[in-house]
Formats: structure tokens, sequence, C-alpha cells
């Protein structure tokens, strides 16, 4: 790997998620953090110091003006900031057609191993006759079953509709309300809250003698940063705009 | 170990369970099978055999007739026939209180692991602040939860009370219908219905940056031969009555 | 699903094996079984009964036999009979380019969950830093690691070579012999051996704060049905030969 | 609850552990935290402060002085502080034979999972044919297996010894080497070593259809307040000397 360092910039860099991005970024031998930017900073920075991809944790108030500057100077984003809509994604891409070597990445979750675990579930879910999710997470929790749940279970749901696979057997006749979980378009999601946790989730598939069970832990919030550094390095050669890292992983 | 086996006879002998149990016995060094009894065959062949211990896995139509000769020939017995209500505990007791060298020991489940998770979830729930109960069956079950998931979080909410330790703690505002799960006793239970599993269950418990998880893990129907075996081998200790295998485990 | 059923016929049809094939044929809709043949029986019953499929469960003594005959009467076959070596297959592939429409499937490894297992964790593994193999068996087993860990093991050293992924790290300075498991490849293998288990599976990998964790479990010896049925709904569209059912899976 | 709060004081207050203490103290409405205590600081602050109960997470240098105050005045200790050996133990001893109604806990471990989990594991062994240790750690881990997965392998083999029961059943004649982990005492221990992960332990045991799993998760560092406060809450009522937090459990 005699290959240069990819020359990387972070926005919001003094905020808890950019300290960490940019100690993920040090710690890279094959990236090097030439700038840090925050608020009251000049973005300038980034062409002064030849950046070329810039990470964005910033704030939905921001991310807008960030990214026009970045694109129209041709440096490459990965973009954790929230709040994406159809009509940001619009202005973003109208922006790219005038760049169109320029990369931006906009995922609302970088962590690799739930991604992962959405698409194995969907990819198995037409195989086994049955399909239930866990979603496991600490006590303070205010929605149940979590967004990622339900996101799993609707895209289980869809790729069973798409190979013609009908629900999950179930005998049950007499059920303590409540028992047999939620219903997610005929998946069914249980959500346990439980102090000593963090976010968890699990899906078990079974057919006739066997299961697959594919399960993600995390227990720390840094859990963003492979992922980050994942689309850091890929966003250069992918131009155009992605939204999620899915596509990234290649699968 | 110099002893001689302890001479075990089976009632039943020719069901499934019966076969299942006779084999059991002759595959242990410190038993030896003498008499096995079923429909047709008399009842007598125990005290020719000299059998000290029977095990009877019959029905509720004939075990009472079955119990009353054993107990009155000072034959121990270990019963896994059901349909024991109080009033036929009282009879058996009557029996015994004339028989007062006799063991009976009467239980509705042999899985040992099934009781030590009871008995250690019981144990353990007071010193977390969470605990939530998984249970997960093949699809044809009628019941959710399973009587003894109903059991076990029964258990738990006694354990809890006694302590004084309050209700999981679990800010959900939002659910979607049935997420949490059933609520026994004000602990949740989550029943799992899937093609390829048996008969499962798995309590949780956290607290503070630490969960500590019991699993109980049943796949075929022969389960219940360990359990027995310990009934068999320790019943000749144990006169008068017992109910329920806990109490031979000496935990 | 308006279509005619396919017509099924089985080969060993008379074997543990056979009989649960015929037993999972007859159960689907969307399979009629026509014709059941063993030792002794015509195989020119295939013709007669217009078979579109056979699955063949025999030995490899006389699997080569019955393949030439199915091939030359364009009689599609599903093969779970052992044996195939190099040479074999070559023979196979030579009958088949006489009978272009014809296809023929030969698998070692019926069990989905044991396949996707395979594919989604040599997906996974360049995105983690960390990857171990756990494998779980009955205590007959005689070898450890089992062989599907070796290949799993195998494949997930292949794919982060490939992707120019580093060994997991590891900084044990002091084991007691054997702790850290066997090393296939630079992937750590453990084998558990215990009463009450069947054959599983389950590959750990890991990240900054972060696990996927994928696990497979048979409980029972016909959890190669589902793939069969797979393997005999989809060979009608795929001629010539395929070894291993993944290509099947589309994934 | 209408008893007055326990009076608590910290000594190492300042300290990474210390801190935690104070806030755990702090949010438990039974306990009221009347005294912080540090280098520097006058350790009398605990007598004029009316103090019952002392927590001593500090130094092997400086924890026996502290205790001869503490016990000389009457005050409850519990001591989380290491470098207690047989000689330190009987110096301690000898104080509160002094002072009789005084109560001094000195334990080596305050994760209540982790105890539970091993006198779980012992208390289990002797009913089930196998068991297994399989604990998983950071990868920055010197030793493997771990000190607790060492003493938990080391109790239940002690426990099996004790019940007669032999070794678990392996038929394994073909061993890539270290496949079937360490073995102590007779007992397999697995060692995994993952990022992502913190510290670990799972305790498998089976026997003819069934599995019993007894599993600890621990994922920060906080996990010894709640045996602390356990012991805070006890020590009071537990006159004399006691090591470890077992006996404090009641199982």
């Amino acid at each position: 790997m005699s290959a240069a360092p990819i020359r990387v910039g972070v926005l919001g860099a003094k905020g808890k998620v950019g300290r960490a991005i940019c100690e993920a970024v040090e710690a890279a031998p094959d990236l090097e953090l030439v700038a840090q930017v925050d608020t009251g900073d000049r973005i300038e920075t980034f062409v002064d110091t030849r950046t070329q991809v810039v990470v964005d944790f910033t704030h939905p108030d921001v991310v807008m003006g960030n990214l026009e500057f970045l694109v129209a100077n041709g440096i490459h984003a990965v973009i954790g900031t929230t709040g994406f809509d159809e009509s940001r994604l619009a202005t973003v891409q109208s922006w790219l057609d005038e760049q169109p070597a320029t990369g931006v990445l906009i995922a609302p979750n970088f962590a690799i191993g739930a991604v992962l675990l959405m698409r194995f579930s969907a990819a198995a879910a037409r195989f086994f006759d049955s399909v239930e999710v866990i979603e496991l997470h600490h006590p303070n929790k205010a929605d149940a079953p979590s967004g990622t749940a339900y996101r799993t279970a609707a895209m289980i749901a869809e790729a069973r509709a798409e190979a013609g696979v009908g629900r999950s057997p179930d005998a049950t006749t007499t059920e303590l309300e409540g028992a047999r979980g939620a219903d997610v378009d005929g998946v069914r999601v249980h959500s346990v809250r439980m102090a000593g946790l963090v976010a968890h989730q699990e899906v078990i598939l079974g057919t006739q003698g066997e299961t697959l069970t594919i399960r993600h832990d995390s227990i720390d919030r840094n859990s963003f940063a492979p992922g980050v550094l994942l689309g850091v390095r890929q966003i250069g050669s992918r131009p155009g705009l992605t939204v999620g890292i899915d596509s990234f992983l290649d699968l």
C-alpha cells in the first residue's frame, strides 16, 4: 500500500461524534486528518489544505450550506447529519450534476453490522417457513419496536412477498395479550427493554429441523466509526449521490 | 461403587415414553431393569421380581390403582403420569401414612434443565433492575406464553415482590401493539413460534453494565430421561410424598 | 399458482432419507410424487410415469448408473449421494453435453441455513477487525473442527486476504494450551462437544463497539428437505451441471 | 420503607471508580452520601459525619490504615481495593475481634452476574453429562483463559468430582491442535478475543436432548456498582469479616 493517504477533513470536529471521527481518522494509516472545522471556523480551510474528503456530522440547519460549498469545490462528502428529505436530496443532486466527478454519501446509519443484518435477513427470508425479530434496548428508549427493527421487519416482509412466501405458520389459539409481539407487515417483532443493554437486534429464521439466527450487538456510540471510514475510503471512486452505505458494501 | 444396582420396574413399558425409560435404565450401570409391565400384564410381577423402584408413565385412569398396589407392597414409585389434583395427592398421602418407609415422587416436568432455569431465575431476580422472559417453541403450539414460561415469570415476580424490588424500568411511550410482550405479574414475556425449534426458554436479567442470561433448550422428547433416573436413584432415601423434582436437586 | 405440479420421482425411496423426501414432496402443493424406486425396482418407471425431476439419495456404487439413465432420458436430477470426485463430475458433464436442456444438481450439503451462514460470513468478513468461529456438535463426532467449520473459516480467510484485511487483533501473551482454539488460515476455530446438541455453528465478527453474530442450528437429520425441494423446483430452469446449492440461492 | 437512609462515605472519592460509586449512592433513595474523602482529606470526617458504612476503592498501600481507623471507630467497611493476602486478612480479623459488632466485606469481584454465573454453574454441574466454558473478551487481554473462566471451570470440576460425575463424553479422534480448547481440571475452556466485546462468559451444560446455558455479559466498567450497593445495604447486619459477596447473595 504505497498510495498516498487520503486527505480528510471533519466538519463539526469539536462535537462528541466529530471528535470520535477525528480520532478514528488519525488512527488509520491510510488516512490523514488535514483539517478540523467547527462553528466559527472558516470552511475555506478545506480548500487551503487540499482536503479530498470531508465528513459532516453537524446539524440540519447548516449541512446544506456546507454541502453546497464542498460540491462546488469538488470535495467529496460523507454526511451523517440527519434531516434529508426528498427535496433536499434533489437539491444535492442538482449541485452534483454540475460536478460529475464529485461524490456525496448521505447515510442515516453507519453501523455496518446493523446494515449487514438487514441485508442478510432480507436475502435469507424467502428460504425459511418462519421468521421473527427480537430487538433489545436500554430501558430509556421511548419507542417499541425500534426504528431499525421496524425497517428490518418491513424489508423481510417485502422480500417474502416478492418470492410468494406466505406468513410464518402459527397455531396459537390462546394468547395472553401481547405475548406474540407486534405485527409488522405479517412479521412478528418483540421488544425487550433492559438495564445493562445498549442496542441489540436478532432475526431468527426457521425451517424444518434448522434455524438461522443473525444478531447485531452495539455496545457503544462509536460503532459508527468503521462505517464512516469505509465511506471515506470509497467515496472518491463513487461519483454522484449515494444514500445509505449499503451499496458501498458490495454484497 | 460396589453397591448392588437398584432393581427397577417400568409401568407402561410398551408406550413410547416407557420404552425410552427402559432403554435409559438398561444403559445405566447402577440400575437393573427387572420388570416391564403394560396393559394386560400382572402388576404382581414387581413383587415377584423384588423390584425396588417402579417408574409409571401410564394414564390418569389407571395410575391410582397402580400406586395403591405399589405403596401397599413397599415399592417406591416415580410417577410422570398427569392428572394429580389436591384430592388425589391427599389419597396418596394417606396410603403413605401406612407405609412410612416408602417414597413416592410425582412430577409434572422431569426436564432437569427447565427446573434449574426456573430456580436460578427466581434466585437471581432480586439482584437485577430488569428481567424479561423469552420462550420459543415449534409453530404447532396452541398457547402463548407456554405454561413453563408463565410459571417462570410468576416465580420471578414473587421473588422480586418478597425482596421489595419494583417493576423493571421501561420508558416506552410509543408502542406498536404487542411489541413489549405479555405482562405476567409485572414481568414481560415474549413468545416466538418458529419452524425448526422444539421447546426453548430464556430469562434475561440486567442491571447497570451487565446482564445475566439463563437459557434452556430442549430438542427432543427424551429430555425427561435424566430427571427420571435422578428420581429413581434418590427415591429410596426420600420416604413420603414429594411433588416436583426440585427438592431432589438439593440446590 | 395455476401451473401444473412438477412430477417428482425418488430413487432410494425406501431408505430413511428417501422416505423423508417422499413425505416432503407429498406435503408440497406444487409438487406431485409420481414414482418411488428402490433396489429391485425398474428405473424405467420414471419414463413410464413421465417424471420430470428425480431425487437420488442412494449409494456411490449405483448413483452413476442412475444418472446416466436419467440424463439419457432428459429427466432432471437432484443428487445428494456422495462420492463425486473430479473424474465423476467430468463424466456427468459429458453426458449433459449430449442433453443440453437437462439439468443436474449435485450437492454435498442441502441445509440451506448452513450454506447461507457460510456465504454471509464470507461476505461480511472484510468489514470487521475480528472474526472467530465456534462450532458445537454432539459428543460422538470424531473430528474437530467439523468439516463445515473448517470450510467456513477457510472461506472467511480467503475473503479477508482478497480485501487486504489483516489477522484479527490478539494481545494474548499467556495462554493455557488450546484456549485460543485451532488456527485455520489465521481464523480461530473453537469446537464444543456436548450431549444434548446435534450440529450448530456460530461465526462472530467484531469491530469497534459492535459485533455481528451469524448462527446455524440443525437439530434433526431432516434439515436437508427444504434444500432438496428448492433444488427440485429450480432444476428445470437450470440446464447443465451445478455443484452445490449456493448458486440456486441467488444471493 | 420509612427507615432512615444508611449514611455512606466513600474513600478514594475522586478516583474514577470512587466517583462512579458516589453517583450510585446518591441515586439510591435508601442511601445518603454524607462524606467523600480522598488523598489529603481527613479520614476523621467519617466520624464527624456519623458515617455508618464506608466504601474503599483506594490502593493496597493505604487500605490497611484506612481499615484500622474504620474498625476502631465502629464504622462498617465495604472494600474493593486489591492486595489482601492471608496475612492481611488475619490482621483485619484481629481488629474485628475487638469490635464484634462491626462488619467488613472484602471482595475481589463485585459483578453480581459473574458471581451468580459461577454459583449456578457449579450447582448445576453434577446433573449434566457435558459441560464446557466459553469466555469472550476484548482483544487487548493478555491471558487466556480469563481468571474468572479458570475459576469457574475449577469450581465446576470440583462439584462434579464431589458428585462422582465423570468427564464430559468426547469421541474426538482427529483434532486440529487447539480446536477442543484448554483443559482445566477436565473441563474444556474456549477463549475468544474480539473487537467490539468487553467481558463475557458462557457455561453450557448438556444431557440427553437438552442443554442449559448460563451467560454473563459485562459491557462497562461500572458493573461493580450494584454489587457495592448490595454490600453497603447488608454489611450492617453481617458483623465480622466476609470475603467475597457470594454469602451476601443468600442463594
